[in-house]
């Protein structure tokens, strides 16, 4: 189903090519401040074209308050937020109507449902993360209140790891007509111990799951990840001391819950699935065939999907948080 | 909350030395056949005090089918599964009651709950798998009609790749006191193209949530998972030809929806939290001290987990196939 | 939350007086031919302004597909309807704005949220159900694939039972600055037998659920309803031959699944709280006042709730289709 | 599925003559005193056997706390509990493994498995409700907290409306070797306002689902109900001045949330469908005959409904109670 979460829950709507893509955010509590401009920024960092190097496509992407919010605040009811389509060509596509393009989920849609909109990757097009980067917008102002701040940075373009030389490995893919891939951490700050649930609902495991489901992502961490696999028990285990914990190998979550520590979090990127080097594919018939991905893509999607986990993390965050207001009347300290 | 699952749902209960663990299942189709036997040989393999090198604590893990099942065969109905705890030496734990152990769930469930049941780690324990183990087998059957394979094996223990190797780190840890963590691989064979949907219940991230939800999990990839960050999409997109796909970097996963190919899982698995060395920490009160983790542990958890992520996969898939039925009519090839 | 079912699932959102209401259908399946002119016509019946003893409110109540539909067919993607309001004369409520309407909402959400859009009931307006409508449509071109038909009548006006004085009844209350009202008989036939799941998700709980989850319904009913409380067994069974049922006592559902016989239901549609004559009342300060509410109000909402209550049987009736669905495959007759 | 509830959740499961029926609370707030001896009481009530009106059957219906109670405390894990079946006399039973006994669940559970427990009516016997009033006794223990008190009277049995004559009406069905059915009020009082939300969530849309879901109910209603229908808003409308609501025709609840009046609630329960009289029905393979229902029934089950319609309105309010608690930070007076 298109929706996420538990007690702030958004449901998702719309294709790439289509009339609009929005959001419904449900269990919004009344009295938070909201209008279109505190919005607006976190859609302008996800926004394509603003720099050479990423997709030319020129959406203003102006978000419209459709229901939730009067004379300034919100008021418990859901929160429309609607994003028109402006500047869908739809024409760049028309090739890949009946070819499947490698990477991407035009055979598995097709697979699936026996149709897609296949004009720019439909639903599964990275432009439906506008939503998400809308919805996390709403999710950011809760989390502030709170004082828990959600931050991402790029830790690697294609391995290299010094932040001077990520432009120069994405000139160099496009140039190639390839593309890359890279590493995305995103941190919280502020956290109360607390948040999550035993077993299957660990916040760690929500934070997999709301991760994963970003396009191209193909790997998830937290704390030490994979790097814990090869350490020591004496190693890894954070000692604590008055002050709290002494190291934070564990990313800040302790079996299934927030410690207080900060939470860190790892996304593994795949390079863009779309390329203009000749791949092998074959078309909805079934018959063999070369294809070189038109369109406007871009070389790397790194960049663009910091925000989405950022907004990603924010809504684990915010839905966590409601979920332990529930019992925070019954814990006796 | 402890539910797992949308079509192919399970809700588990339990802690380590209360009286019993189980699960109650639903959503298993009428007319299958089922008893005890069909499940036990899945507890068997992640029963504890088998060998040297996992904990000696020796529970008989007998399940018992309390509902659903009318001479021999699935009714459809909710399908409660027991298993009693028996060998619950709780006062091995009695220091344990004030003092936090590093690495362990007792900081963060005394910060959520205010209350814990102290005793071998109560719910947070990994006794708790054994539910899960349970409900997987059920969920294996009705995977094997479909013609799908779920299995899942060690690639690494403490960074070593040789399994002639694995006995002797995880003994050398024991030996000193200490415990190592590892890498397992998880993969499911025979899997229909059009399992998962898009945006936030794509396979991969229902897959990511369920593995993360393991006890120790701090890491989940699928494919070439974080080596794909290093790759350019000319070396990672798998081209088609008739015969399908001529590669598998995807992990048998493409746009959230299954591919046909292998569905390709890895976990990190942190090295036990348990360790008689010493370690610093905190008591209830805040004081600090010092503390050697006395009961019966596994020097290395990977070999248990393996059982465990089997289930989870299992889990997911059979609920991912269930929901896909409902669109089956209505798809036009 | 304000979203209803499972497998078909909608999402509706939006105020009396808001820039707009919609609704987000999550779960509808591939290939289904959609456009706008299949929806508009339910909506037209549900319309405000069409006669004199409707409230005077002209909305052309224009629906906009926003997502979901390709090329005339739906792409099981989610779709999203949207209806622009145009005729929202605020300025009618301005008074509203500190006082309760006796039988209103306005006390309890100034009571749960400490904040709420007067203007035209907001969220509790009777507008909302124009979402409701439009997703009924929907789930009713699916349900005439499977040929069901669910239609609703008026069976009483105020205690009058003759179709002929129906009229004279509302006039008369309008005439007084009262209002009345009623009860409906919604009728499904050809459901196939086997719909709805035992004990919490019976059929019958769904749709007593989803009309007492209409504004201003006090009752629901199955079947003979109240009056099977005063009947014998031998009375209310309802005897079966090899032609099937020989009377319909039970209304079409028997331990909570549908039989194959027609689905009977009842609501009990209470007098418009709005009314003109004066009542007492508080203010949002606790000052006693006396109020007689403006506005353009139905004198009696009954007409008005047949097609809304048409619709959340519907919805219901093509949600349990799809639940049964996941069976359908492993039942062996 | 066998699961009720949001925030306070509870999934049932087993069958009338299985090993075992029982249920599993997730959700209770940690921190809550809870002992077999809390829930006992509300089973006895609901217990068979206890006078010559109801059914013979002998059932100590013993409870048993499988998990989430740590020292006599509530841990905020979920809480198991089990009741064995002991005098379950199938071979009553055998006779009706191939007829269908009209007005039962025996037909319709067929159509949709394919296969069904017959033994006693399997799932969809009365039995299952021990489960929900053994969870409803947990709810009571938090409604009892919050000062909320739950409780159920009969208002009729075969339309005689004074409770002196209740038995005799009873006794007289017996004799005859028919049934009778009944109507019961339940009501809550001491429910803050808030509780409840808007739309589809409503609280009387949650309390309609919830009594409708216990079997044998065939309507039900809030506040004047079905006498709503037939009154103006001038007589319907509760006026209001400081010191509260000035009458409760609405039975507590406007626009879907509490007011802060009492709940009231009716359900129409229908005659026993097992009777002893010949009645007209099919076999499995379709062939008329007719049949007398044999073993253990009661002649009116309506007393035995009134504690399991108590836990249903207690285990609606304590849900609703928690998903309002996620509000109350937020919300300025």
């Amino acid at each position: 189903m298109n929706s996420f979460g538990r007690s702030f829950r958004i449901t998702s709507f719309g294709e790439s090519h289509g009339p609009a893509i929005g959001v419904v955010i449900d269990g919004c509590p009344p009295g938070v401040r909201l209008s279109e401009a505190d919005i607006q920024p976190a859609l302008e960092r996800r926004r394509p074209g603003k720099d050479p190097l990423s997709s030319p496509r020129k959406e203003p992407d102006r978000v419209e308050i459709l229901s939730g919010v009067f004379e300034g605040k919100t008021t418990g009811m859901p929160i429309a937020l609607l994003i028109r389509n402006l500047d869908a060509r739809s024409s760049d596509y028309d090739e890949l109507k009946d070819l499947f393009r490698p990477g991407h989920a035009d055979y598995t849609y097709q697979a699936k449902y026996g149709i897609r909109d296949h004009r720019g990757g439909g639903r599964s097009s990275g432009r439906e993360t506008a939503a998400r980067v809308a919805a996390g917008a709403v999710a950011a102002i809760i989390l502030k209140e709170a004082e828990i701040t959600v931050s991402g940075t790029i830790e690697e373009i294609h391995g290299v790891t010094d932040p001077g030389y990520f432009a120069a490995e994405i000139e160099k893919a496009k140039a190639e007509g390839d593309s890359v891939g890279g590493i995305i951490r995103v941190t919280a700050t502020g956290c109360p111990p607390g948040l999550g649930d035993p077993v299957f609902s660990k916040l760690d495991a929500l934070i997999a799951g709301a991760m994963m489901g970003i396009g191209g992502v193909k790997g998830v961490s937290i704390g030490d990840g994979f790097d814990a696999a090869r350490m020591k028990g004496s190693e890894h285990n954070d000692p604590m001391d008055r002050h709290g914990f002494r190291s934070n190998h564990a990313g800040g979550i302790l079996g299934g819950i927030s410690s207080g520590a900060d939470i860190v979090v790892r996304l593994a990127v795949k390079p863009t699935a779309s390329i203009s080097l000749p791949q092998k594919t074959i078309s909805r018939t079934g018959e063999e065939a070369e294809i070189r991905v038109k369109g406007r893509h871009d070389p790397c999607i790194v960049p663009r999907v910091v925000p989405v986990a950022e907004a990603m993390l924010s809504l684990v965050l915010v839905d966590a948080l409601f979920e332990q207001e529930k019992y925070r009347r019954f814990v006796k300290e």
